[in-house]
């Protein structure tokens, strides 16, 4: 099949694109660059990726004919301008960016600090969660952001069980600097990141509230958490080192219980009680580790993940809803090699 | 006034050395190897140091002799070994390890994983917190640990005033290399250390009952409190993120005040509202820098300390003790130049 | 078919074995530990492989019956030891360390520090520098050095064109700590290579002889060159920079002209007259990027190449000989996806 | 006595604010800002070094008023603009920038791609390399650049002494990223500059004719010579690895003699025979540390000479040209702490 791929310039697109180049069942992977007015080489933009082909004029007409799906890996506030053809088709979505994550437009308009447009159909959109939800038969999928993943991920099975107290969820989440995409800032200039490690948006990143909704779902208890988002000296990866308090009563035996029937059917997921991973054990894979500890003392529950953010934080993940979408294996075009050492 | 100081080749050490050679009041610094058997040229062990001096072979009679006080930049164990002969005397002794910190033998043995021996005098050493405490008077001082130092200051205004629910402390705490020492280990070899974040000693850290000691002082309801380790890929400097959950009632201007009135008078602590610290900008200071936040959604406070390891939390802090002990000007040797950038 | 790989546990091991995984024309790869008494799960020493297998003790009848060719990944001086059956048997080996690269038993000896036993068949060994010589028909494939490999490269279109004076090169080489590989050391220790610069073995690395001898192969007035090599705070990469005097008259178009003709029908060689590569574009690849120029005012020529030395300079290039030997596509199993960013 | 100092929030200016500080022969420093319109409070700029007090606006009239000499750590082509009074005046400057610096016309316009105003006094401006001159009497200092320094340091012994060949200099040097300045481009941006290796400026950096400028007052014959500058991933420091071949009969006594007899004397350079430097044994000094090698095969010495770019390489040698210029101790107000570890 052909698929079509807008905004393969940023890092997550550039992922996502050798992502497809290497997926079994996909014959053709066709560029289109969303501000794009006539063809360009991609030699030019992108040399390191070796490829000789172009990025394509945007056009939606020739992007649904062309291709039988189309991933957008545009920047936040694109999709919102350019979904509304292909959502009113039906065309197949997946959509990297966040414009479509949250259900509630007052919610949105909080986080994203202006209104949502009329046509913003986010009722319909599927939150695609990759390893609890399928977006077999979803048309549109917003794929969820790279520090909400590693946070879900950690808290669904004490979220999905009850086991914790839901007002005492604290979130300490690190990333690289890849997160903050190729865009030049003072907080990533190499002088200024090297050797340190800041702080930034402060209970104020916008994957809080794409968190707390899909929480909700499963415990709609769970209030506003407290999350702290962290630059690290690194490019790539992100740990999330959540915090809860267990509910009276809870043993280790529950905890180990609730991840153990959470995550050992799924390809990507991997949870182990009193061992907490590394960054750089999933640098390069689509895996999520998890590491998990009750401390009967505190009787505080320590949750640490940890993801690639181009990958299972974003390019992975699409690829997984993609896979779902179309029926292939739950691991096609996935099985990677990690950046070793 | 001649200082001795035993113990040069670590990390530590090094940096209290060229500390108390720019010390003003200082005339002559003599250094001694605890395992040092023969005089040897300092140049052949640190050359970067470009002193050219002995580290001469340990002899508790000699040091007493030919100082007026000693330094023990030694590795943990050391001083319950060395120490006896200077308590005997009342000889004036600063220790930078952690072996005099803990006053109770029980402590000691849980955490150290041995029995205190019988002549460790726990009970009349001074816990040097150098803040909140003088040494004036002391003449055995136990230097407080890097992370104990970052951690108690970020939480002592909000414990001292009880603000805040003392059950809920959770310390996410972020450690450079540099604190690790010298000694080779695989995770400070470069290849697994650089593009990675790995916990270490999860609830295990021989800090957290010194923490935890002084925080009772305050408020003997604190139990013992969440904390953990993550060890950063740079070389210096510590981050301590603390969060609490406020009582019930208490404002920002609760909070606020509590800390204006805690660090107002101090030379090295700043904290300011709303904004975090990085901690580049402590880096080659002896300063403790704090940002908090109380947010006003989930109640919890973020409280957020950096500090350089190796000077507020090591060799910084032994001047500061220093110069209480011996009445200098409180910023005596410390008016440093900050690593820039 | 199935293969054998010795040594997966060092980088370039590990590595090699998840570019075999991944190889279209290996159905099983069989691993085994030079050291090994008994079979060892993959997963207790590289668990971030995720691959439930096991290391089998060492036995080289049972490798030859079980396999068609095995590679080796060890240290230096262990295939000395070990190969001895295979070649009797003329099974296929292709050895990724150095103990077979000198064709000199003097040579051997002078650089290595030890005699060259008599059963070390240097001779008959194929120096696999795979985008020069086919190890078609060979049995024992000794795979070039990673340093040797970017230096060769680079100069090779020079030297055999001679073009340039022999006397004249200079290679000023700096490499990623991953090339001094997983085994502990004070100048790989993270305080210490972190934000610095090191040199090492000015003028005594072991792959001068090796370079040399490739070179001499082409021009034997080609003398020891000068080589420097330098320990960058990165994990992986080599850049080589090479300076040689272009000979009397010797215009940019000869210079141009030697690239174009060397290199244009490589799969994975490229050369850019006055682009010079950085590491980052192939690190995660197979490729080796080089950039030239001829500066008119000196007359020297810069030549700059850069590789991931446990690819291209490593693994890579051993499955590049893997498939000359069995005749599969020359880029079989090497279509990596590169590290972005 | 008073100083004035222009630029201090460039990383140049805020080191040598700092060092000024804490200079025994300085009794004030005055702040200026050369596009400043109002006075400024320095902690609205750069609070992290703590100081309060105001960066005043730019008016030559008041500053020759109020302080006895004028530091300028302004951009490029700033003091172009702005010399002209104080020149006219005669009243005392040090320029850490490179307007002044090139004493012809010609090459000035080659290399700065633009005309030297008229108004230009090039000739009357001393290059203030401190340690083999003096810039007492001197009233306009054109302090040198970092790589100037580092690379003139290194060649000088060779060069006055006539034993190299003048047309085999070929200078491969690094930097870190703070010599790149405040700016942000993308080949600083963390993401592009970590893990990676670039070069840029090759054969075409600016301070090229500035070494060859000195040289050639030692040696006639040296021509333009070969240089290659890469960026480093890491924030401070120099390292010139320098290769010239050895006149026909020197030996390695003529070597070592003329480094010996050059050095000896000095303050701030220690060349040391077969032991090369490394970068991070002069950060947060004003050292240049030298080793150099001939090699007995090649004929070749290399020669590496290692800086912190920031201090030796800008703030600290522009304070050695102060203490020459006004008499004060070569080393008064450069007894600094060195970066451990």
């Amino acid at each position: 099949m052909n698929v079509g791929l807008v905004g393969v310039t940023g890092y997550s697109g550039s992922v996502l694109y050798e992502l497809l180049l290497h997926h079994p069942n996909v014959d053709h992977v066709n560029l289109y660059g969303h501000a794009q007015k006539e063809a360009q080489a991609l030699e030019e933009v992108l040399p390191q990726l070796r490829r000789r082909t172009y990025i394509l004029p945007y056009n939606p007409a020739d992007i649904m004919e062309n291709n039988q799906m189309v991933f957008f890996a545009t920047s936040a506030g694109v999709t919102t301008e350019l979904a509304q053809p292909f959502i009113e088709k039906g065309f197949p979505v997946i959509d990297l960016a966040g414009d479509f994550r949250l259900k509630s437009r007052d919610v949105y308009q909080k986080w994203y600090k202006k209104e949502a447009p009329d046509f913003l159909d986010l009722k319909n959109s599927h939150y695609g969660l990759a390893d609890f939800t399928s977006a077999k038969g979803a048309t549109y999928v917003a794929n969820p952001g790279c520090y909400a993943t590693a946070t879900i991920l950690a808290l669904a099975p004490l979220v999905k069980n009850h086991l914790i107290d839901p007002a005492s969820i604290i979130v300490d989440a690190k990333s690289g600097t890849s997160g903050a995409g190729k865009k030049l800032s003072e907080s990533t200039h190499f002088s200024q990141t090297n050797e340190n490690l800041q702080l930034y948006k402060v209970n104020q990143h916008q994957h809080i509230p794409e968190i707390v909704q899909q929480l909700q779902k499963w415990d709609e208890e769970v209030p506003y958490i407290q999350f702290t988002t962290t630059l690290l000296p690194l490019t790539r990866g992100i740990m999330a080192s959540c915090y809860a308090k267990a509910k009276s009563g809870i043993t280790e035996d529950d905890v180990r219980n609730a991840f153990i029937q959470t995550y050992s059917d799924t390809t990507f997921v991997n949870a182990t009680e009193g061992v907490f991973p590394t960054i750089k054990q999933v640098v390069g894979t689509n895996f999520c580790d998890i590491g998990y500890q009750l401390n009967p003392v505190t009787h505080q529950i320590v949750i640490v993940s940890v993801i690639d953010n181009l990958l299972k934080g974003a390019a992975g993940q699409a690829i997984q809803n993609f896979n779902q979408m179309f029926d292939y294996e739950p691991g096609a075009g996935l099985d990677l090699i990690p950046v070793l050492p």
